[in-house]
């Protein structure tokens, strides 16, 4: 048997009916597994590039359901300040001013983040993401991105942004190889109108894409949405036929059991944003009610600008924490189902799961190998406690995407790092100087 | 003048009224800190060591002000369960298996991985705590030991482990070049009788020892002594004179208005461990409402058997967020406020604010080199924030404890890191099999 990259004497965490495959061989062709097993039984594989995987353990490239690669320019610049205060005097202003070369240095940092902390599949949002695509390309991640839409209570700024994301949604579709697919985007109910957000379903139905959307994030907008409509956010999107499984649907803090229920009814997913919710004191998603209804829930970042970091592994820790406390029972959320959230669950979330999320025949060769040789990582009683109560990013030893290696042994192959953070610093620090 | 090590080119940051020290140089002569200040006023300083901190920020060694470093042995080995069962079908029944030897390797462990993580002092409290002074004393940290004394309805286990906890801290008290100090430790309140607890208190009070203790952890534990004694934990104590500014008491989860109010009257201190006690499901403890009153808090891990890591990083950033939620405020400890508590008020915590906790002199030199030139370190808009928020163990290039240095890029001197973790793994797997 032929190999492009043949991964030898590893622990496999499959994700998979398989669990886990101890002393495990993982083939790589072109873009995809074509062999998981035991080194036992394995046939004789040649391979142009062998990894010998001794002491360390291998997972699915993670996935990020939800962020805004692009602000990590705005990292840190305006901290522990009340949400309406932080956009309307520092984000907003900025993000005015943003320019579509800004907008590429600041995903390219975002995607050298992410591929140093053993992200291979994003979710992004956000404005000339064009520039995105081009940086998703570049660093070789798998992106489902789309073009925001917006109204702010201005038609004319709903049907030119909307226009803009058709546009973006179908030129990028398929792009780089496949590697990139496109969804459309109205940016929450509170700031599009019902005609508006009718509008993108419909585009969205007949162009066959996937829609993105904030729900249920704001107490504050909740409340105006219900006095304005006298129905809740979901109610209204259900009402003018906006639910449906090709729906993710970011955040979902705010949710009484009936709207819960709307959304299990109509196959909606959703991206749940721990460390965002908690730093911007949002509120607590009930994840456990969700998934008890059969909800399909993967984990994301949200932006850097209210995280601060694109670390899945952090994310996946503070998730479960935080729903044993919301819960008060510690057996709430197990090790296995959160990383099931930052994987398999995650890829279905973005209606991928035949693609990627697991280790196995025929999938896209996305692939982590984490280093187990450390000392948070000693003793190894139970690997699934270990990756996501004891991890973090930087244990990622090898990351893979596409069958491609994007970096081993921490040094990024498709990007310069120095030179990707050194841009991304300037312009930031000319954005917020002007 | 004349130094051991010099660093220079640096960001300080001091915890002092001087804030920031951007271009600064730090003198360290034996133990101490002999210079900091700016590179351009600086005196011409000779040193047999030059440390160029060009792109790195230097801080105080952070403080673990609770943990159970031996615990590292069971890292992961009970997860997801009720705090009951995990207690009472696997931490007790290995606890009482644990030899002298097996502690030794699961501090050095421990030790090894706040070293890595930035950790330079820690509050300990276990068993065969001779064994963690000795690990403490090899990897060349600062420590606050204590033996730990129970009764659990038996007064002659009461005597007997008192007898013990004292025995251990008049001879390990300077111990280590006076790294290591030690403190007398009843259990907690509903492990130990009245009679015991202010025997601990007067013979701590003779000895000029401090005390720790857990306090207010568990909702369950202080309904049954309110039932037993119809007073809370903080009440009883105070009616025993136990209370005092000698006093550590870590978690103080559930306090109501009166009890915070009598612990402010007498100066105890508090150590908070948001990780484990979101993961056990134990709740969150009011840290606003405490620094209200004027209490000092300093944060802690915990055990790595409910955590599951030391890295204080993490700890920083989780205390901020589950406050932020908790009081429904973004506004809530901000960065350089949870800094602190990992600094300066963790030295308070301790009693030891005169030796450590700030960059300064005449201060022990406990100090650590952070690499800003990552990714997720970039762009620095604001150096608390990027600390607190997105900042990680792995970052700390260089630890620095008593003016010698313990690792230098990642590379640890005093222990042998391989040897370190092969051992705590063998021990960990003899203790869980048989």
């Amino acid at each position: 048997m032929e190999a492009n990259i043949l991964i030898s004497n590893c622990t496999i965490i499959s994700m998979t009916a398989k669990g886990i495959i101890e002393n495990g061989v993982i083939a790589i062709k072109n873009d995809e597994i074509t062999y998981v097993g035991k080194q036992t039984t394995a046939p004789k594989i040649t391979a142009e590039k062998l990894l010998d995987a001794q002491g360390k353990v291998a997972i699915p490239g993670l996935i990020n359901c939800h962020t805004h690669l692009a602000m990590t320019l705005f990292r840190g610049i305006a901290e522990d300040q009340p949400l309406r205060t932080w956009l309307t005097d520092t984000i907003w202003p900025l993000e005015a001013k943003l320019q579509p070369k800004d907008v590429y240095s600041g995903a390219l940092l975002g995607c050298l983040e992410m591929i140093k902390t053993g992200t291979t599949t994003l979710a992004d949002m956000y404005y000339h993401e064009d520039q995105v695509a081009q940086a998703v390309e570049k660093a070789g991640l798998r992106a489902v991105l789309t073009q925001g839409t917006i109204e702010i209570g201005d038609p004319r700024i709903g049907e030119k942004t909307l226009k803009n994301s058709i546009s973006f949604a179908t030129k990028y579709h398929g792009y780089a190889d496949g590697r990139v697919t496109t969804r459309l985007g109205p940016h929450a109910v509170y700031t599009c109108s019902q005609e508006l957000l009718a509008k993108v379903r419909e585009t969205a139905s007949k162009l066959n894409l996937g829609i993105q959307i904030h729900l249920a994030e704001s107490k504050e907008m909740m409340k105006q949405i219900r006095k304005e409509h006298n129905l809740g956010e979901v109610e209204l999107l259900k009402k003018i036929g906006f639910l449906g499984s090709d729906v993710l649907a970011a955040h979902c803090i705010h949710l009484i059991k009936k709207e819960m229920k709307l959304l299990a009814m109509h196959n909606v997913k959703v991206a749940h944003n721990p460390v965002a919710n908690m730093k911007l004191a949002q509120g607590t998603a009930k994840i456990k009610d969700l998934r008890d209804l059969g909800i399909v829930v993967g984990l994301g970042t949200d932006g850097p600008a209210s995280n601060n970091t694109l670390d899945m592994f952090e994310t996946m820790k503070v998730a479960a924490l935080l729903q044993k406390l919301h819960y008060q029972d510690p057996t709430v959320l197990p090790a296995y189902t959160v990383l099931k959230m930052a994987t398999i669950e995650a890829a279905k979330a973005l209606g991928i799961e035949n693609s990627i999320g697991s280790i196995e025949i025929g999938k896209k060769a996305d692939i982590l190998l984490i280093d187990f040789k450390t000392p948070h990582l000693t003793p190894l009683h139970n690997v699934y406690a270990n990756i996501v109560y004891s991890a973090h990013g930087s244990d990622v030893h090898t990351v893979i995407a596409n069958g491609k290696i994007l970096m081993e042994n921490r040094e990024v192959e498709t990007l310069n790092e120095n030179e990707v953070i050194h841009k991304a610093q300037t312009t930031a620090f000319r954005l917020a100087a002007n």
